[in-house]
């Protein structure tokens, strides 16, 4: 596999556009994703039980297998808006559909911004008016951010016999990130032929221990949503599970998802480091992955690591109540290179050479159960004044 | 019931001592409460895996079902210390015992501050060289503070056929505060006459709606502890389960538990206002408790209330995710007396008053979920600079 230089756009068959149509006062706010070709499609979408109207406009598409096109506004997140904005993103839906000439059907809507406003039907109809198909597709990864400070993107190549397919993402993070069991906004593309069952059931795997695993705020988001088209413009051999062929394309999935989540736990709102937990030795993988999740969601590590202090107290505490079966007399924890607890009880350590480590703006923390051979790891980052700041003044 | 002036020594038979013995830099940090004769007793303890040393030998003492003396150090939590740490906790329970020349089993003990240092055993040894029994009472309130900014207590009086019983609370919190089934440091003394079963059957149930429905920054703390001890000493008539006493006894302890959590709450770290949730309409108490706790416990929602900013989506969003079975069409939400969503949908309200009754230093979220006849309550704070400032430079 081969990371390259690319877009969105990048797999085979592929355009895409951003722009600004007034969602926002000045920043690009609405853009699209279209195939050549009706594509295979895999969804995931948020827990949260109040789900945005878009959601379900999406999911309901998705059900019949097939995707040509994702249209995307932020700005206004189009959740709590009762029958009309369900409506409103029918007609988003249909808009757009009938501005490519495709049914209804194969179009996705996506929204972010603002809970509780209403769609601009007025701002839809601009942008429609000015998108383009074969657009400048560096500007979707701008279109659909909200606080977020930078694009998140990648795209990676890889060999299937003498065939070579390529795979790009993007994503949009920020706040209210807790994703669980479904996550933010992102977007895959992929040139692959593969059948939209087995692309699910790739995503459905690879979203537990990517997008599942990462924490800005303990706040799971009404919008997230993740959906990948794989067109199949590589007329490549199909891709069936059980082959080595699903795997290298599983591998493909997996270096995409965990570096969109990386980025988007690193650009977490106010986020100065980006901090990452290593479980090892756990009975199951389950466990490792929610004792992870629990010492990065932990508010008291979070601003522990912002302030430089290694104050690994409260990252036992929060293994603690991870709500997993521990022996708690085993325990390893190591920040960076430097172990501070063997077999739980405190070890010493240089305090210059700590010092230094917690300067990085990457910092791992790893910990072994000492009770399995089972690993996990989760993602995110330190608690600043600028979370604060952000979340005092800015309208979710 | 009447409130009274008073401090954790007003129950007949109890006094109480405070005072610096070393474990601080200057300020007070050792005190005790005794009662004359052993008393009943009752305690929950954290549901952290990992537990602190004195807690342990604090539930060990309890379950005699007899004491007469509680010792306390803040600055050191003895927690993480390993067999050193039992021992040392061990020590501070005998020599308290031997002081007051009691069995040692008669003692609980309890310890609060930075985790994983060992309790120095000299700075116990010059404090009990110095405390009294029948010292200054209002000091042990101050003793047993951490990051605290206030002292929190409150003393109650009730009638019992010509018999008046008082009950006097005092506790700490401030950080790491999200107790699960068990919560903060919190002492009650009582001089009812009341069996220690009896005594834990009450706490039990009340610790439920009261200190478990408070948070600060959702993580739960190694050294979590609320002993109630009960001493007789009014000589009224056996309080029995399942009579009108017993009632009335359940009352007081739910207005001093109550009282207790409040404060803890608005003294949260950083704290600048109090946020209580009431959630009515619910198919059962623990949905109830459970949607309240996850609007409370949102950092968004903390950070708007910090902001002063009526930003319901976040509401509506921790009620989504709340792990609650909900009619999410059918949710009414009011910021104080002003409603800002009515089934669902949002509706407009006076944005000049809005502004008025957010700069409230507290403010009633109340949620409706109009499916169902019971009702929870939560408390927790506003999320600020303050709260980041406190935990990047303290050492917890």
């Amino acid at each position: 596999m081969k990371l390259i230089d690319g877009n969105i756009a990048s797999p085979l068959g592929f355009s895409a556009d951003g722009l600004h149509a007034g969602f926002k006062k000045r920043k690009l706010d609405f853009g699209w994703i279209v195939s050549e070709v009706p594509a295979s499609v895999a969804g995931v979408y948020t827990t949260n039980q109040v789900i945005a109207a878009p959601l379900i406009v999406t999911k309901q598409a998705q059900q019949l297998e097939k995707m040509q096109a994702i249209v995307v506004n932020s700005g206004v997140a189009n959740s709590c808006t009762g029958q009309k904005g369900l409506e409103d993103a029918y007609t988003m839906q249909e808009w757009t559909a009938k501005k490519l000439g495709i049914a209804n059907d194969l179009v996705g809507v996506a929204s972010t911004g603002v809970i509780g406003e209403f769609l601009p039907l007025d701002k839809l109809e601009n942008g429609l008016s000015k998108i383009v198909v074969n657009g400048n597709a560096d500007d979707f990864a701008q279109a659909i951010l909200t606080t977020d400070t930078v694009t998140k993107t990648i795209t990676v190549e890889e060999t299937f016999g003498k065939d070579v397919v390529t795979m790009s993402g993007v994503a949009k993070g920020s706040g209210m990130i807790h994703p669980n069991m479904a996550t933010m906004l992102a977007f895959i593309t992929c040139d692959a032929n593969i059948s939209s069952q087995t692309l699910q059931k790739a995503l459905s795997q690879k979203v537990e221990t990517t997008f599942n695993q990462i924490t800005v705020d303990g706040d799971t988001s009404t919008n997230d949503m993740v959906l990948v088209l794989s067109n199949g413009c590589t007329q490549n051999q199909e891709i069936i599970e059980g082959t080595e062929d699903y795997d290298r394309f599983v591998a493909m999935l997996h270096v995409v998802m965990t570096d969109l989540a990386k980025k988007i736990a690193k650009d977490g709102e106010g986020a100065t480091k980006l901090i990452q937990v290593d479980v090892t030795g756990a009975k199951d993988s389950l466990s490792a992955r929610m004792v992870a999740k629990s010492i990065v969601g932990s508010s008291l590590v979070k601003t522990a690591i912002f302030g430089e202090d290694a104050n690994w107290g409260r990252i036992i505490a929060a293994i603690g109540y991870a709500g997993v079966d521990l022996d708690v007399e085993k325990i390893d924890i190591a920040l960076e290179h430097l172990p501070v607890m063997i077999q739980s009880s405190p070890v010493s350590f240089d305090q210059e050479e700590m010092e230094e480590v917690m300067q990085k703006d990457q910092i791992t923390i790893s910990v072994n159960l000492n009770s399995g051979l089972e690993s996990g790891r989760a993602w995110g980052c330190d608690l600043s004044y600028d979370y604060v700041k952000i979340n005092a003044l800015y309208r979710t």
